[in-house]
């Protein structure tokens, strides 16, 4: 099985999975899913198991296609929450079809995650608990958005829930699929769990200093709304008040609110964790034999800090 | 087993399932769970294990509870997309905490089926397939109501998905729960299906028909919208787009179109029609022994159809 293979199975799953006669369903999920996206949530199920001994693919594609849905799910309805417009470089569902519309697309493909979950009884516990802590998660954020309230402490609870539980979940599926051990599973979900973190701390630097057009979506959103993940790093844990003091007080918010972050050590500090992240989960991989998906999962925790998109 | 304690059993899980330390999730989903509703999906899951002779209500509750999730988290989303501010005789989860968390409140309802489901690994295909339906069907519904089209046969397919298929579904895991064979399951599907259908047609003439204090919801929502469901029936089966021109015409459109319905033979036509369904519906019991629970899912039907909200 090269990893090629692999990712085409899990790509021509989401498709099949996506058809429907409900014309709006079917092309608002495959518009999403066919922009691309970076699928390292799948590529980690795929790996894990692969790294494992695993070369069915056809049996493990299926759980990593719906690992996939579930971000893709949750990206569409939070483009809803987040009035975000461009999302994988292009037009989001929402701006296309519309909010109902949006709403219900996500739904459909929350329900598409449950069929095609439905034969592995025993994996879809861990899928369940993963995507309960992925909505808890964003709840978390938009709570704290009103409150005002980010401190370093509920930035971390929030990208632990939001991100890093699927990426833990999805090398544990990965790895459950190849019949690893329970002390093989625990190694991979680490992994899984500490590139998750670091993932998610880099798409926030990004969205404070990468464009639009280099993002493929709408970039600053997150800071837009109040949500200064990274601000948590240049308080020193205390509230980020400073930040809505700044929206106040400038012609424009989002420019000052940048300049004042990319001026301090907020960003370096906060891509030094993510370094120290990727390696810890790295170290993690000793467990495993060596082999190319080894490699591959190595190469993956380096790319998760060092891309710029 | 009494149906009273089987469904005793079925509010526990849900308030247990719901457990959250994000609280807003937690008291969202507890505030419309305990607002009540009819429960009439996991009743229908209960007395139909129970009339084919289950008695374990502790294994065939989770199931059961799940269902009644999955018609939650679509009330929950659609009072977002209808605006509905009243909801089981409550402010609706949209009016009290806002869009955003009603989103996740409904996606966090959906998290929870996969988790109470995941150990019914033959049944929960069942439920899989029941809620893509249902979306399919909320879908066709927004995308009817989009394109002011609405026609008897549009409005069958609607109401076939959105409400048919959860109602089907239950009565088959019900049986399927307690062990009946292929024959069994699919007139108890039949007797589901053809309830569920009685009971939204019902529901769409109360909609109409009954004030908001009565129904314990916003009444006049769906025709508000443009969606003349019963609309359907006064038009032979020919685009409803009187209805469209009575909007533009009139200062209190919704009374005018009200007023067209309730003085033609639109409501008494589909009441007729709702009857002929839970006849049949009572039809497809014969298969089953005499027993208590058979003899509630007669008046169950029957229910569906004299019931005034």
């Amino acid at each position: 099985m090269t990893t090629q293979q692999a990712m085409q199975a899990v790509e021509n799953i989401m498709i099949e999975v996506t058809k429907s006669d409900v014309k709006t369903l079917q092309d608002a999920s495959r518009h999403i899913l066919s922009a691309g996206g970076k699928r390292v949530r799948p590529r980690l199920v795929m790996l894990a198991y692969s790294a494992l001994g695993g070369t069915d693919y056809i049996y493990a594609a299926p759980p990593a296609a719906a690992i996939e849905l579930v971000h893709t799910a949750s990206v569409v309805h939070d483009d809803i929450n987040d009035h975000g417009v461009v999302r994988r470089g292009r037009p989001s569902v929402n701006a296309i079809w519309g909010r109902t519309f949006a709403l219900l697309t996500g739904d459909f493909l929350f329900t598409k995650v449950y069929e095609l979950m439905a034969p592995y009884k025993d994996l879809n516990i861990d899928l369940a608990e993963a995507t309960v802590a992925l909505v808890e998660g964003e709840t978390l954020q938009a709570a704290a958005v009103k409150e005002n309230n980010f401190t370093r402490e509920i930035y971390h609870q929030i990208i632990e829930r939001k991100t890093a539980a699927l990426f833990k979940a999805a090398a544990c599926i990965g790895a459950k699929l190849a019949h690893a051990d329970q002390t093989i599973v625990e190694a991979l979900g680490q992994y899984g769990y500490s590139i998750g973190l670091a993932f998610q701390i880099v798409d926030d630097i990004l969205d404070l200093t990468a464009d639009s057009a280099q993002l493929g979506k709408t970039s600053g959103i997150d800071l837009a709304q109040g949500r200064g993940y990274v601000a948590a790093y240049s308080h020193n844990g205390h509230q980020a008040a400073g930040v809505a003091e700044v929206v106040v007080e400038e012609a424009d918010p989002m420019m000052s609110i940048k300049q004042r972050l990319l001026q301090g050590d907020a960003i370096s500090e906060a891509r030094m964790q993510a370094r120290g992240l990727a390696q810890a989960a790295i170290a993690y991989l000793d467990v495993l034999p060596e082999s190319q998906a080894k490699h591959e999962l190595i190469e993956l925790a380096n790319m998760v800090v060092d891309r710029d998109h």
